[in-house]
């Protein structure tokens, strides 16, 4: 609960309306779309500019109150819980789309505009922001940028980083610091833009950026492929990529998750193969006819179950409806799903995919895969239920080997969905006790009294890895 | 000069054979491509391993000895001048490119590479490594990956940054941190890999570097087109990037430049125009035909005086001999010639260029301008003779107000050659103080001591900004 003194402090900042600290409000803002973590916060705040966040930051900063910048709260690893209590300040008011600069090939936008609104206002002027988080419908650009949000065209085209070309922040003193630019070469002092994507409202608050555009892709076009065995369709992605092709999404999904899909979708998925890779291509017309082409050939010679071509647009979103509707379909079997993100090189999917599947038998627990096997980002998802604690610490001992693999394989423990709480017992594994002293005199140099999300990427209690790694 | 007992402590690691103090060595290491700045350095050290950088780095922590690390000495911003004496650490000797993953299309090599033996190396592979800096002949990739070189290929393909997954480096304390791997997606904890590109050797010495390979184009085609004026030209640009098209090279040369050229060279360029542009397309050969096909017409249709497209890829390399020819023949007029790269939108081209010509005509001084129009990172080119001191005088205030206008149009002090010695005194400009505060307390999360490249990025003598911004 905010003091009274506080409150009117606040409220004076952004106007009354734009500050709650109801049961109701401080509820709703408790959680994000990470199952299994809650905390209350103090109130909610929803700035309308950048001066708005300088002054509460300001007053932050005297109070130590802790900060938690949020968008939409569709984060995986519970980066907008307020754990340690203080303000959550909710960025949608700030949500315009600046300028779309069609002479540098640049969108200027506030945090809180929709990625999917984006989307729609760039192809509809030829042009084309590539990052598609699966959430993009509701996640903002700000919370894509402070989680360095992926999405299935990772492989050819990049992540959220690859497109963030300068930044407006404010820091937790409340001065704002203003990097990059219109620009795809600025080399003036460290890379402050690159740093702050990815940053999970650890170091600022983002209150503008300046986005990267490409042309659009005049043509696209999908396919599938069924595989009787994961080798196959591993080796398939393996080759496609050493012919020198980069599909803009290579998708795979496990024996598992087909089931469960068809069960619930009914859209007539092969319930008895062990893989299905969806692939498309985009760019000029001939270029993906000639793709497509060499793809369909690899995989009939790489032994390929069956093989489809979507002759029309329609036909490929039908085709890929399969994995549009995987997490959704997960979603009904059992009320808790835990979406994990471990990520290997792409030559290591099948070894990662044999080791989850191992791991799920040896604790008992039903891990469905699916994902992004072009660039071995996969989903291990855990269908469960919360309340059943007996399970959960099974789970929880399963996801300890799940990253212990991901990181034997030369991989990482997250892929696209951040650090936050979720991970953070983990990151040393990843990163090392010299890398973690690096991490937090980063985060010391942006925000010394620790204000802004306390509690995430940092942990006081890491986990102890089972296998001794020494 | 290094004392007996710290010669013999270094040499027991690397070997005598591998360190050197005589005066011949430390001349030759205190200075490197930038004119005019020169410093002696205490020795000079070439270690063979990680293990022997780390041994080297726990000495220098101990006796606070400072390390510059240095590959060819080919930057342009003074980075390797041993300004406050100490060890260069030359990393030629670790020199190996230790793997090409065809699977994973990643390189994975040494600092001590050259850029071109590993262009060579992924192309006869059928891939490709785009950062083509100019030095790209002598340069090495951890000198690329320290100052995060740029090139012509970086309107379409970005700069080294957008090539480096991973990397190994040791930091001022000896200890080692490995930072991303063979993924494209990672966001465990903040992007250090981004960080330690284009640190200039202040965070620590790169020992191992991940590199991103992408399908070799199978095609490329250059043509070249003349302008009378220097408006028509920038307009050029501008209409094929909106034009959709995003060309592998969009090379800009300036009257004075193509005088300049033509006087040394003889390759029959046109002196009497304002402006010559010069295109590469690369990709699929259709793609590459119907793009230099699109860009011809919108060359006639804006106003070129003359067009030619190259036939074969020898008249390419011929069309292309002007832009490549221009630093050497630059050099050839007067003893010293001082290569800016201050870089705007590039829609600001023209502006830029008309105020580079207006400071040029202020402080009398000749200024030549090249460089890359497609992502407006320009070359004003001094022409002098650094014994010359009332001439270079005038330069200096020539360079203010460059920065100044670069700052004013949107643009940076800097594009690809990095801050170093010779752009410190205007970084602040650039970023602010709250920037310079942020960017001060990451250098010290690396190094405390300050002991990595001191002297570099920041400067005690920030230099006093002409107009006042407040």
């Amino acid at each position: 609960m905010l003091s009274t003194d506080l409150k009117q402090e606040l409220a004076e900042i952004v106007g009354e309306a734009h500050l709650r600290d109801d049961p109701e409000s401080r509820i709703s803002h408790s959680y994000d779309a990470t199952p299994m973590y809650q905390s209350l916060p103090d109130g909610i705040i929803y700035p309308g500019s950048t001066e708005e966040v300088q002054k509460i930051l300001r007053i932050a900063s005297r109070h130590r109150l802790p900060i938690v910048g949020r968008g939409a709260g569709s984060n995986l690893s519970a980066d907008t819980v307020p754990v340690q209590g203080g303000l959550v300040m909710v960025m949608t008011r700030m949500n315009k789309i600046l300028e779309i600069d069609q002479e540098n090939l640049t969108a200027t936008v506030q945090p809180g505009v929709l990625t999917k609104e984006l989307h729609d206002a760039v192809e509809s002027a030829g042009l084309f922001y590539p990052p598609d988080p699966s959430s993009m419908k509701v996640s903002t650009l700000g919370g894509n940028i402070a989680e360095c949000s992926g999405g299935l065209r990772g492989l050819k085209y990049g992540t959220t980083k690859d497109y963030v070309l300068g930044l407006e922040a404010v820091l937790a003193n409340g001065e704002t610091i203003r990097t990059g630019g219109k620009l795809y070469k600025d080399v003036a002092g460290y890379d402050l833009t690159k740093l702050l994507v990815g940053s999970e409202g650890t170091l600022g608050i983002m209150t503008e950026a300046i986005l990267k555009l490409i042309p659009l892709p005049e043509h696209r076009q999908a396919m599938v492929a069924h595989f009787t065995d994961l080798d196959t369709a591993a080796q398939t992605v393996s080759e496609i990529i050493s012919a020198r092709i980069i599909p803009c999404t290579l998708e795979f999904l496990d024996r598992k998750t087909i089931q469960v899909v068809e069960e619930n979708a009914r859209i007539g998925l092969p319930t008895d193969m062990e893989a299905i890779l969806l692939v498309e291509q985009d760019g000029p017309r001939s270029t993906v006819n000639r793709d497509i082409e060499r793809i369909r050939d690899i995989c009939r010679k790489t032994g390929a179950a069956h093989v489809e071509v979507a002759r029309t647009e329609e036909e490929g979103t039908r085709l890929m409806a399969a994995r549009r509707n995987a997490l959704s379909a997960l979603a009904r079997l059992r009320p808790t799903l835990i979406l994990e993100d471990a990520t290997v090189p792409r030559s290591r999917i099948a070894p990662m995919i044999r080791e989850i599947n191992r791991i799920a038998e040896k604790f008992r627990v039903t891990i469905c895969t699916f994902g992004h096997a072009g660039d071995g980002n996969l989903h291990p998802t855990f269908l469960t239920d919360a309340r059943n604690k007996e399970e959960i610490q099974r789970i929880e001992q399963a996801f300890d080997e799940i990253f212990e693999a991901a990181i034997r394989l030369g991989g990482t423990i997250t892929g696209e969905h951040g650090v936050g709480m979720a991970k953070a017992p983990f990151l040393e594994w990843q990163v090392g006790k010299a890398g973690m002293e690096v991490l937090r005199g980063i985060k010391k140099a942006f925000d010394p009294q620790g204000l802004l999300n306390p509690g995430k990427i940092f942990t006081e209690n890491p986990r102890k890895r089972a296998v001794d790694q020494t």
